[in-house]
């Protein structure tokens, strides 16, 4: 059984890597957003040419953005999404409703403080993981059938 | 041509009311959440039995009201998302993706402040709006072609 | 906001009544299986003629009451499915199972004693209810936001 | 043409070994739920942490085990459920309505005495079979046309 | 519970007289293709203009004619098929097929002597009827439970 | 059997109005896109604040219309698309397109200068007609089964 | 570009082998129905127990061979299926009905003397061949846009 | 993360050679038409025979070439479709329609002057490029998150 695992949401610190790397030998392939932030906010007009309006010049820079993260989502069989302590995060809350509409399996990865504010997102998730290593730990299982010791 | 239009996000102020109001005469039907805040909140234990953890307690909620927020997005024409100045607001974010990746004509209604936080979201959308009044001009124009004079 | 409930499940009490008696007043429209056992196991005989073999019996009745499931399934908003305490009751599992997979809103009606047993089944559910009464007010609830005083 | 079998049910005996073994050198491949009881029951709360309820207990243990139980029967050809003459076994019942209304084909392994309870099950299957020797029968046929001798 | 009913196949008997006769006071309707065997011949020509070559006279009758077919089977819950004694009946048996794939509750109405090459049609249908009296009567008790006396 | 019909394409004739006039008497509706060219055009930026860059102004114009269209098209039965003899009409084919890959039953209207480039738009339609009144035959003949005199 | 294309339909002479044997060098893969007679009519008996009554005895081989037959056509990008010039051939329309409804690239294989009976069946499908070649230089056409010379 | 791209629309210039030689060392594949036009416009008669009347003639051939169209458009995570300064390119936009139904990520490659002519084929895309050295940087920062120095 090969899991396809979308890791979407915080791109400021290093989760992706932990889980990454936490899950070498398991037979799992990892997609995700672009995380260069300053490429993720700008590759649409630095393709497709300047904007003078901040609102159009954030719009072609989404647009070019959900070619990639429609695909990763789409074929992932795993969707995990990790909310941080910054900013609104409301693409990652977008990314959880539009995979649960898809039938993903979502696991959801975020800080106590965030459990209240989360209840809708976490109520179609399959788990609500604290660590990123609790993420490996479900992959290692769901796999291989392996509990941490 | 009869439209059915699910009012999703911000509970706080009366924009909901503004935009059934407005479209009093057409050929529309709304549906919305809950918006009694405490009675959303508290749904679950209140009809299914306590919970000792505050976790658990909000799962059963966000679980009983979402028979009726997958029912009103499923249902619906077009999604209006409501995204105020306070909260988290991440089932509104929530709510958008679900719609989205459902095929639904969505329309963001926002502040400005919101905008950049907001591009992932707006570029799932059909309009980005900033008062109750014009979204009740689209779904005027939608209906009969009329536009504001 | 109409909606539409299949009642799946044991047929040997009054629970599907008490249901009805309860919503009374509510906008909601009940489906439910043919409950008259002795119809339900002998319809396809009846109809389509006598089988010596007791499993091809037994498999005419079941494709035609399939028949009226699938319908009331595939038309529900909320399928409710009770467990009681007696048979084996695959079927009214099948029909959470497959009620699950078209992504409808799953309440399971059981008694204690069966946590353990229907914890997959639980899993899909929106709600778990001890009581009709229980399934009324959360009927209530997302109907019109009302929680039982 | 290579087949996807997913292998619902029964844990305490040995046929998933039996029809692996017997489909030796065929073009197929095999999925199944996790089989190690007290890992199966227990997978939630190990990787995420202990509840005091044994009811979230059951529930976080089996949103894990789902994410693997979805993938397999989502990706498969053919659902084999087993139903052996011990326990509830609720959730094999659950995974073949969740297995028809995805439109796959159903095998269905049972012993005579469950005949009648199982004939919904049954009616929505291609096949029922008594012995794991026959499913790899049906596998074997279905792949190279060859009939037992 | 309402039942819409798609009465396809053989246009030469009185068999949908029959139980369109026989399903009155049912809360059921009924579609068709249209029966004018040479209005259903000609429709393509007639309205759209003369064709020299037969193969595209038919053509053009059989993609009118599609129109109507495919509303028919698309919004119908239950298909019958009806099977005589004459003609090659392909359309019928093409229109099995379309409604199997679709998910509908196909009743197939043959005479014994179709049983074997009818075999892999029967096994898509939840019931093989003999006579419109037996349909009537499926129709009858998968409303309300009722059977024949 | 209710028709819904969709009329797509060109807005500087009259064929709409032949088509609705021509049909009185039929169980059918018809939607259809605002055929207000300067409307049409100017919706967005009517409604949703002015843009000085062209190419923004027909994007939000685009968008605000497409609520309709889609909402149009996807509840339709049949979608007839026009074209005429002026302007480029891409969005007729993109109507076209949209509602084939849905699996509408098309029809296109067109005059015969256009039939070689219309030809894989021509190969997706259940009918090429070239007057209205051949469209409202169409209608008729699906509905009742009556061919012109 | 590899196609996949599936071969329904009558077993008496060898066309499947003239079109096989004339792709070779094509990238494109075959499945087909088992073709061995007897093999195909008793499977099911054969594998699962006889039956005294031929009618169940053809519904258990009939529901083996659907596994091949669903696999075979849900994977497929082209349904090649020929009618000869024997027997009813009701399984080969149904299949046709079938691979329509899923959107398959259909292709008939017929003789003349057909083209009237089966004018739904082709008006369905995007060619009608005469030859086993036909169908091979169709396969070549799309795979590398080479015509018969 | 592999990317499938289909290449739709003019036949004319050599911008599918520059995006494939632009794409070089990109874990991308491609398809297209067929784009020499002569066989595009005779692959029907070519193989199954001639037409004296050119509408039939067309229509052959076009059925052809859908079986090659569908087939990469269905597979596809991205569809670029270019619309030339020539012709009437009705297949393009009608490419571009069915692409956008079945949710696939849509780029238009377009010269200005097209801009208003192409408004709603624009706004069902992602991006609207004006050169083929665009697409190919919209494809190389989709899949490593590159931009263009």
């Amino acid at each position: 059984m090969t899991l396809s695992i979308y890791l979407s949401g915080e791109i400021h610190t290093d989760w992706r890597d932990q889980i990454i790397a936490g899950a070498k030998g398991l037979n799992v392939t990892f997609t995700a957003p672009v995380t260069d932030h300053a490429a993720s906010d700008d590759c649409g007009v630095a393709i497709l040419g300047e904007e003078p309006d901040k609102f159009w010049h954030d719009r072609k820079g989404a647009m070019v953005n959900a070619i990639r993260t429609r695909k990763g989502i789409e074929e992932a069989d795993v969707v995990v999404v990790r909310f941080g302590d910054k900013y609104k995060q409301w693409n990652a809350a977008f990314d959880a409703g539009y995979a649960s509409a898809l039938g993903k399996s979502l696991i959801i990865l975020q800080p106590p403080e965030h459990d209240h504010a989360l209840k809708e997102v976490n109520a179609a998730a399959l788990a609500m993981a604290r660590t990123p290593e609790q993420v490996v730990q479900i992959l290692r299982y769901v796999q291989d059938g392996t509990l941490p010791a």
